[in-house]
């Protein structure tokens, strides 16, 4: 059991775990507005590419209750409203986009007397959303067992947990069923500058399932692997593109050209959601520049002299070339990735 | 004209400059005795290879005037014990042993017929190695200017600059002079994690200097290559060995890696008092590990769950492979390194 819930909805409100007080305060929100979702998701309350995708579907139901009009024409265009304002949170997770897109689907195939009959349509779609979520996430875990030997030192970034995603979580999902099943693993965990998701998120998921495990600063993984037997590094991610290019945490790049040059296997759990095939490559997958005080200041420290440039990409692009297996819930793809994603999602 | 000075010796007290107060205050510390210079060598009060260096030196002359004793062999002696203590503040900079080596062998050389002669032959000695760390360290920024083209983008790791040394720097201080000589470089400053040695002091310097420069996480290296044209990554050195393997600030490896991938030269300013030849290979360098608290706090603030672990390597390896050219103060080395290393230090 997870002692904790990321997202709840609790059928009138949406309970958030704000992620921004942890590890050292367990604080929740609830809100009631589609707008106040999408600042939460904006203002990383929430975080990880496949809570952020269920997090906007409840914005949607949210948005569908706001909205006091009986018709139902009138809400559609309040929802594609709602979901255009919510698609700008956060730009780089395809998630996001997926899980409106696929609410608005539902919303529009729907055979509706009624605009209420219709809200309940988007609630329904919602909750599937959120169930799927922890499906989909335990079937990433099991896949990626033939990978993961017991006795595996593992190296993770960001945070990719329960707090990712609705439950259970992705590439450390797949570290926690290890350690469930018995195999004597232990994590190294990449801190995560600038926000340092690995050190406080990851850092507490794995201590509150007692999964052995160790915080590293992020520059550090090329040390490790020279000097200690790293078996495998896994990592989740944000966006795919149709030939395995990985969009995910600034950080991740660095991580997997120090694992191939060390030939360390290269993992990227990837719930299917996060493919987007209409991408040829990496290169077109849009990276959100956040806020230059994520890196000048820890908490109220400043931490650079006063008036000091930096530069603050969220994200970054992972060739296919340094990618040993992406790990969806419909089994381990090995290179080349675009046909086999292809079939996958023509299923 | 550097704006303050990391190092000064008042002629009764060694004046060190505060790093772990910069960049937000600029305050000075006076030592008296060889066990607090150890001490602020070891709670890093003073740091970077080449500083520790003459900081050592002048404990050696305060150790000099503690030592009340009118017998030259007694002082002598009483030289090895402090020498000894001095060595152990930090095992993995050479520049620290080879200072106290140096002072050491000069007091035993000194033909002397008293121990106030051989004092100031110890003061002598250690003001003589402060004036040629200025002049070595110009030498090194003017034999890199060759590598540094107009227009450079440049990757930095931790700090190497003035604060690192009596003044002008080693690997900062090729920067500074490429800019003084007309060159529009910019550089790109890893904050260098965990102390943020980048992020405070090397920020610091290149905005007194008038440098153009943008701080970045450590872990956002490869996608600076990957998406903008980087021209060349310059370190610094804490140790080097015979063949051209260099322990430097953690994340130097990791920087390196990414370098090669991009094809993007990777250059060591090498000051020739750091290389050990009695060191086979990198494999053999005592790699410091320091306080966990460095990783787990902020300032006051924690950053992990109470009771993480952490791994806290201060220093990598990075292998000569890694490595394009050493820049030393009588020229630049391309591989291999090991016959140009014992040509230029057997002259």
């Amino acid at each position: 059991m997870t002692p904790f819930r990321s997202i709840e909805w609790t059928g009138k409100a949406l309970r958030l775990l704000d992620q921004r007080s942890l590890p050292h305060q367990t604080l929740y929100t609830e809100l009631t507005t589609y707008q106040a979702v999408a600042a939460a998701i904006q203002d990383m309350v929430v975080r990880g590419a496949p809570a952020i995708g269920v997090t906007a579907a409840f914005g949607l139901v949210l948005a569908a209750r706001q909205a006091e009009t009986a018709s139902v024409a009138d809400l559609r265009a309040e929802l594609q409203s709602a979901a255009k304002h919510l698609r700008q949170a956060r730009p780089t997770a395809v998630n996001l986009a997926w899980a409106l897109n696929r609410m608005l689907q539902q919303a529009d195939a729907a055979i509706t007397p009624s605009a209420d009959k219709l809200r309940q349509v988007i609630e329904a779609a919602a909750q599937q959303l959120y169930a799927e979520d922890i499906k989909i996430n335990r079937q990433i875990g099991a896949q990626a067992q033939s990978l993961i030997p017991d006795g595996a030192k593992i190296i993770h970034h960001c945070n990719t947990g329960a707090l990712a995603t609705v439950d259970y979580g992705t590439a450390l999902g797949a570290i926690r069923m290890a350690h469930e099943q018995g195999k004597q693993v232990h994590a190294f965990l990449d801190e995560t500058r600038p926000r340092l998701q690995g050190a406080s998120l990851s850092a507490y998921e794995l201590q509150a399932y007692g999964v052995p495990h160790t915080v590293i600063v992020d520059s550090a993984s090329g040390y490790l692997m020279r000097s200690r037997s790293i078996d495998l590094c896994i990592v989740g991610c944000d966006r795919v593109a149709a030939n395995g290019d990985v969009a995910n945490k600034i950080g991740t790049y660095n991580l997997a050209i120090a694992a191939k040059a060390h030939q360390v296997p290269f993992y990227v759990a990837c719930p299917l959601s996060a493919v987007d095939l209409t991408l040829a490559s990496g290169d077109q997958i849009e990276i959100e520049e956040r806020s230059p005080q994520e890196i000048t200041h820890i908490g109220d420290r400043a931490i650079v002299p006063a008036g000091t440039a930096v530069f603050n990409p969220a994200f970054d692009i992972t060739p296919a070339a340094y990618v040993s297996a992406l790990i969806t819930e419909k089994g381990v793809l090995l290179p080349p990735f675009e046909p086999k994603l292809r079939r996958l999602l023509d299923e």
